[in-house]
C-alpha cells in the first residue's frame, strides 16, 4: 500500500489533515488504532478560535458549524462574588469565537472524509512507525492477524499524548517540558439550558468553577477539585450544590439542574515536546504539546499546527519547495508558546492553588481588578482568547 | 508640646508630607529615631512616577528633581539575548518617569523643612505612640535622658517596615499578607557612566540584572544572586564580570567599570498589612507594605499613600469632613494591591527561580516575546510602570 502522506490518529487533527490535504490534492490514509465509535465517544473541548473556523472552512467542512455554532462576543470572569463581561469582539477588533463541540467537529469531518471515500484504518493494533529519518517511510500494523505496511512520503503524528509517534523518536532528539498542576477539573455534561448565554470563569474561595455549554439546551459545567477526589464520591446532587456555591446569587439562582450525560475529574498540566519534525515525521496537536483547558487552546492549538503542516505539505507538492517543511517546527512553537504562556497564566489566574496562601488569593483578585479595569490588560486577555495572529 | 499631626520618620514619606501638610496650614512635628545623616545615607530607588513629581511640585520641592533629574521615555527588555525598547511616553498616552535618587529627594525635602523652620525631632529613643484608637492621642520618647510628649491630633506613621506604628497596633486588628523571593539583589553604585540612557532589564540564564543609575555620571547596576551569597565575597571585579556576563554584547562591550561607592545584597520581598488606618492612626508607605524593587514602585506608593493622607487631612481641617479619613485605607489599599501585584508580575517575569525549571524558564521567555509583540501588552506593562491614574 502507497500514499503521499500517512496521518497516524482519527481525531480532529488527524482528520482536518487529511480533508485539507485532500482538497490540495494530496493522496492520505489515515491509520487510527481505536474504533471510530470510541473516538467520537470522546469528551473535550467545544470553544472555536476564527482560525479554526477557516481551516474547517478550507477543509470543506464548517457548514454545520456556522448553522448550529453558537458566536460568542465576550466571557465573565466572576471574582469577590460579582460577574465582569470581557467583550472579547469589542477588544479584539471584532473576532469572536464559536461555541461547538468537538465531538461535533469530529463527527462532521468523519462524515466528509467517508463522503470523499477516504481510507481510514480502524483498530490498527501495534503500530510502528518506520524510517522517518530518511526518504522512505513507512507505517505498519496488525489487523485481522495480518501485518500490513504503508509506504508514505511523509508521517503526520496526530495521535495525542498517548500515541506511538512522540513515543517513535529517539529520546536523545526531544526535549520535554512540562507543569503538573495540583488540582484537576470535575465535570458534567447535561441537557439542562446554560446558565448565561456567555461562559462563566469563576474565581472563589473555594475554588475555581466554569460554566460552559455545547448548544442552547446542553450544559459543561467544572469545578476545580483536588486530585484525591474520585469521580465515584460526586453524585450529581452534590455537583449541583459545589457549583451553585460558587456563582454568584443571580446565577446561582438561575442555575437549572439535571441528570449528569457524563461525569469524570480531569487533571490539569502543561507539555511541549520540541522540536515538532523529526526528518519526514510531523508532529501536531496533543502528540505534542497540552494545555490545560481554561483557556481553552488544546482543540485551536492543534488546528494551527494542521494548519502549518497543510501549507508546508502544499508547498512541497506544488513548489518542490522545503521551506515550509524546514521551518514547520519553530513556526508552530511560536504560536504554541504564546498559547502555553495564555493557558498557564489564565489557570494560575482562576484556580486556588495549595502552596500560594493568602497572599497569591489577594494578588489573584488584584490582577482581575486590575484586568476588569484596564483597557490594555482587558485587550491583552480577549486576544489571546480569540487566538493570536498566526504569523505571531 | 502639642501639634496637629505627629509623624513617625524622617524618611521621604514623612518629609513629604510635613511640606505638603506645612503647605496646607496645617501643623506638624516629625519624630525620628535615627540622624538626619543615617538618614540620608540610605540608598534606595531612584525612579519618580509622575504623580511623586506632582506631589513634589505641591509640596514646593521638586525645583533640583525638575532641573536635576533624567526624564525616561522608555524602558528595556534584554532576554534570549536580545534588547527590545518599551516605549512608555507612546504607549502611556505622553506619561515618563523621572530618574533622581531617593537620597536626593530626602535631601530636597529635608533643606525644604530646615527652611521653612519646622519642628523634627531626631534621635529621638524609645518612640511609643499612646491613645490612637481616641479622640487625644499623642507619642511620647526618650531624648536626652528625658522623656518627652507630643499631643497631637492624628498620627502619621511613616516609619517603614521595621517601624514603631506598625508595631503599636493591636496583633488582632490587622491582617498581614507576605511573600518571600527565593533570592536577592547584589546592587553596586559607582561613578561611571551609564552604559544605557534607559534602563535595561534583563532576563538571562545566569539570572535577572537591572542597569539603573542616578545620573548621567552615576550608575545603579544590580544582579540576581542566591539568599547565601555573602557581600564580602563579591570583589568589584567579579561584581563587574557577572554583569558584563549577562548583558548582550553590545552593551557588555560599552560598559565602563569602576570602584563601587557601595555593594550591599538586599532579599525580595512582598508585605502587605490591612487595614492602614487605626482610628486616629495611620500607616503610609513602607511601614504598611513593601515591593521587591523591579518595578520601581516602593518609593512612589509610599508617595501616593502621602497624597491621600494630605487630601484626607486637608478635608478635616478645612472643610470637617472625616469622608477621606475614613476612606483612607481602602483608598490607599487599592493602589497598594495593582502595584504588589505589578511588581511581583515583573519580579517573576524576569528572574530564575529555583524551582520552576525548565518550564517556567520558556514561559518567561514566551511572555516577554509576546509582551514585546503586543501592543496591549506592552501598553499594560506601560500604564503600570510609569504609575496607573490614582482614581483607581
Amino acid at each position: 500500500m502507497r500514499t503521499q502522506v500517512a496521518i497516524i490518529g482519527a481525531g480532529p487533527s488527524g482528520l482536518l489533515l487529511g480533508q485539507l490535504l485532500h482538497q490540495a490534492g494530496i493522496d492520505n490514509v489515515i491509520v487510527e488504532r481505536q474504533s471510530g465509535d470510541y473516538v467520537l465517544g470522546r469528551i473535550r473541548a467545544g470553544v472555536l478560535e476564527q482560525t479554526t473556523m477557516d481551516l474547517l472552512a478550507a477543509a470543506g467542512v464548517d457548514q454545520r458549524a456556522r448553522a448550529e455554532g453558537l458566536p460568542h462576543d465576550g466571557i465573565e470572569l466572576l471574582f469577590k462574588g460579582q460577574r465582569h463581561r470581557i467583550d472579547l469582539h469589542g477588544l479584539s477588533g471584532g473576532k469572536r469565537v464559536t461555541v461547538y463541540g468537538q465531538t461535533e467537529v469530529t463527527r462532521d469531518l468523519m462524515e466528509a472524509r467517508a463522503a470523499a471515500g477516504l481510507a481510514t484504518i480502524y483498530q490498527a493494533g501495534d503500530v510502528q512507525l518506520h524510517d522517518f529519518d530518511g526518504a522512505s517511510p513507512s507505517v505498519s500494523w496488525t489487523q485481522d492477524g495480518q501485518r500490513q505496511t504503508l509506504q508514505c512520503d511523509f508521517i503526520a503524528g496526530c495521535d495525542g499524548y498517548h500515541g506511538i509517534s512522540r513515543q517513535s523518536v529517539p529520546a536523545g532528539a526531544i526535549t520535554e517540558y512540562e507543569k503538573v498542576y495540583p488540582f484537576g477539573w470535575l465535570g458534567i455534561l447535561a441537557d439542562v439550558p446554560p446558565v448565561s448565554h456567555e461562559l462563566i470563569y469563576a474565581n472563589t474561595a473555594r475554588g475555581f468553577a466554569l460554566c460552559s455549554q455545547r448548544s442552547a439546551t446542553r450544559s459543561r459545567y467544572y469545578v476545580q477539585c483536588s486530585l484525591d477526589e474520585k469521580v465515584e464520591d460526586w453524585s450529581d446532587e452534590a455537583f449541583w450544590n459545589e457549583l451553585r456555591s460558587r456563582l454568584d446569587p443571580e446565577a446561582a439562582e438561575r442555575l437549572i439542574t439535571g441528570p449528569s450525560l457524563e461525569k469524570s475529574i480531569a487533571p490539569l498540566r502543561s507539555f511541549v515536546a520540541e522540536p515538532m519534525r523529526f526528518g519526514r515525521l510531523f508532529l501536531a496537536g496533543d502528540a505534542a504539546h497540552i494545555v490545560p483547558p481554561t483557556g481553552a487552546k488544546g482543540l485551536n492549538l492543534a488546528a494551527s499546527d494542521v494548519g502549518y503542516l497543510w501549507h508546508a505539505l502544499r508547498e512541497f507538492y506544488a513548489d518542490r519547495s522545503t521551506a515550509g517543511i524546514d521551518h514547520y517546527s519553530a513556526t508552530c512553537l511560536r504560536r504554541v508558546w504564546k498559547a502555553e504562556r495564555f493557558s498557564w497564566w489564565f489557570t494560575s489566574l482562576m484556580h486556588r492553588f495549595p502552596d500560594t496562601g493568602a497572599f497569591g488569593q489577594k494578588i489573584q483578585e488584584a490582577e482581575l481588578d486590575y484586568l476588569v479595569k484596564s483597557h490594555a490588560a482587558s485587550t491583552a486577555l480577549a486576544e489571546n482568547y480569540v487566538g493570536l495572529p498566526t504569523e505571531w
